[in-house]
């Protein structure tokens, strides 16, 4: 309840990557309204050596070698390295050295992150992730902690800011997906290869994580159905926009207990224009998840760029300043019975028990009738 | 990371009040399903005799006597008894004894959260309030921690469900405002006297305690300005559609840290219909916030009724039983050298520097040119 969440004691931070997260991070961590307490004494990057004109400050040490940061007297070690190797093996051996870890690695912790978690847990650290999904907007603990109380039966998502920025960029110009990808790359946000994003990659490992903080459930992302947004033209877009719908690339969740069912899949369907998910637009990422006793809860907002996941891993940094001791729960996780897609939805939804079949979105911006023709 | 977020030991919590949020939160925590670690064992009510058939149990201690359930070996207690006495010195009296304290008081803490929170650290002790605020949707948890990360400069919401269901009911059926109100009232959403929901007082200490969350300010919430929502009309809300407009009762907040000046108001305002507040109905909350680095993060959810404050409720203890050594930031609030109230603003806006003066809220549902006529 505080406006400076970093009111305890210093907190010495190692960083490990100086790609476009990490130097969002160390310009706001040498910024000169910077809080005090939260102190980045560690920068390793393969290009230390031309990269440290960028954040020129006498107490910063910087290296190529990763043993300095993972040997240093660091508190926490936040990884903007991104894919799987290495940083999945430098953050079990930042935690193996007594460091807590804050990432934004969704490959990692969709992999990796119920077994990282419960080494943490026995090392006595913390490994926090909330920049790992949904860039600012706060999802993992609204899910893991703030509907903990309830029983979440579904989610349905935009997850990935760089497709959502392409497809409501060909929306708003009629331009060809490849020149939206183009415009989007200029911004700042899609890779040289967008594949991964475009193809749903991204989303489902995102997913992934999102159902074992929901559902409890290990799954493995390969197995997340994907249908790839590459192939949406500007006249598929143009008939939806007949129709009174958008295209966007869902991330879509739901889990039936009794039968430890779970149907999942990321592809681009059709939504109403004035639905929550038609009037997310640009890098936004948005959700709704249903619980038993809350209905539906919405969150939406910054979903991609270097400043968001910024703010996602500071919070993050804060809570460990703030609670060094603080456990973050280490996951029981089961496996489903069965995973299956939906990705072949019907267009005309009769019945709404036939809906709710169709993982059919019912909820405050969300029509009863989606359309939820996948295209 | 669990779907059981109760996996640690056993957590014993004693329950204040058996209303209608007590009562639901007695109905998750006896039901078949409910999960064994946290365990209700003890209730007080002052018609403790009366009730003790709503919950037949044989492991429950009910009591009219306050002094037995705060001296009990219950490891929480909830406080569910509303208003600010006696609750605010039951949870001092709960936090002296050794309890760690869940409330959904939203007086209590816009009084005292400061300094019981102060308190309950000393205690090694904690005091979580995510029902105080927002029902089901966790807006305490998204501004205190999960964007502690930024700074943040503006908060626009819909706070107070029983107002706002009574005018999207009157919006739906163009009855007269004490129609809705015997509706909601009907549908357990509403006292019998709404005054302190339709005058604003229960949505500016909601106010009230965001602000300590958001920007670390000390408000006394009889220092924000208050325009009813009692007196607006069938025939406004039908002026307000024939403008495309829908009428909400809006809290504001906004702080300029240079000058350390505080805008705050709760009034019913016109907004674009087909925006994040004209489309939030019934007894949903929804809330708008506004980071300088993560631009516009917005929340919505169930913000009324005891299914959806207990799921906060249950979610608090959750935490607590998960990590009972766990620290709640302690507050070091500031206050702002001036607060204002922008209540009466004009309905006609024309330049966006102008707009943003007038508090104008931007974003992904909300128009640039929202028509801030307070009606």
């Amino acid at each position: 309840m505080s406006s400076d969440p970093f009111s305890s004691r210093r907190c010495r931070v190692a960083l490990l990557g100086l790609g476009t997260v990490g130097s969002a991070v160390a310009g706001r961590l040498t910024a000169a309204d910077a809080s005090a307490p939260i102190q980045l004494t560690h920068i390793f990057d393969r290009r230390a050596a031309e990269k440290r004109a960028l954040f020129p400050s006498p107490t910063i040490v910087w290296t190529d070698r990763i043993e300095d940061a993972l040997c240093s007297d660091a508190d926490v070690i936040v990884e903007a390295i991104g894919g799987v190797d290495p940083a999945a093996g430098w953050v079990r051996a930042a935690l193996a050295a007594g460091k807590s870890v804050v990432t934004a690695n969704k490959q990692v912790i969709a992999r990796d992150g119920a077994s990282l978690l419960t080494f943490a847990a026995r090392q006595g650290r913390q490994l926090r992730f909330e920049a790992a999904v949904g860039g600012a907007m706060p999802i993992v603990r609204a899910i893991g902690e703030g509907l903990a109380g309830d029983r979440i039966t579904r989610i349905a998502a935009i997850l990935n800011g760089t497709t959502n920025a392409v497809l409501s960029r060909m929306e708003e110009s009629g331009c060809a997906l490849d020149e939206a990808v183009r415009q989007a790359r200029a911004r700042g946000y899609a890779e040289a290869d967008p594949s991964a994003d475009l193809d749903g990659d991204d989303a489902r490992a995102k997913l992934a994580i999102l159902c074992a903080l929901a559902f409890g459930l290990r799954v493995d992302p390969a197995r997340i159905p994907l249908r790839s947004t590459s192939a949406i033209s500007a006249a598929d877009l143009a008939a939806a926009r007949r129709r009174g719908a958008a295209i966007r690339q869902i991330a879509h969740a739901a889990y039936d207990r009794e039968t430890s069912t779970l149907t999942a899949w990321v592809a681009p369907i059709e939504v109403p224009r004035d639905s929550i998910f038609g009037r997310t637009t640009g890098a936004q990422n948005a959700a709704v998840i249903t619980g038993e006793h809350s209905g539906e809860t919405g969150i939406f907002g910054a979903g991609a760029g270097g400043g968001a996941t910024a703010v996602a891993i500071i919070s993050d940094i804060a809570a460990i300043a703030r609670d060094k001791a603080a456990i973050v729960p280490a996951p029981v996780l089961a496996v489903p019975h069965a995973v299956r897609g939906s990705t072949t939805l019907n267009a005309e939804l009769a019945e709404p028990a036939e809906q709710e079949d169709l993982c059919v979105l019912s909820g405050l911006w969300v029509d009863r009738r989606l359309q939820a023709e996948v295209v």
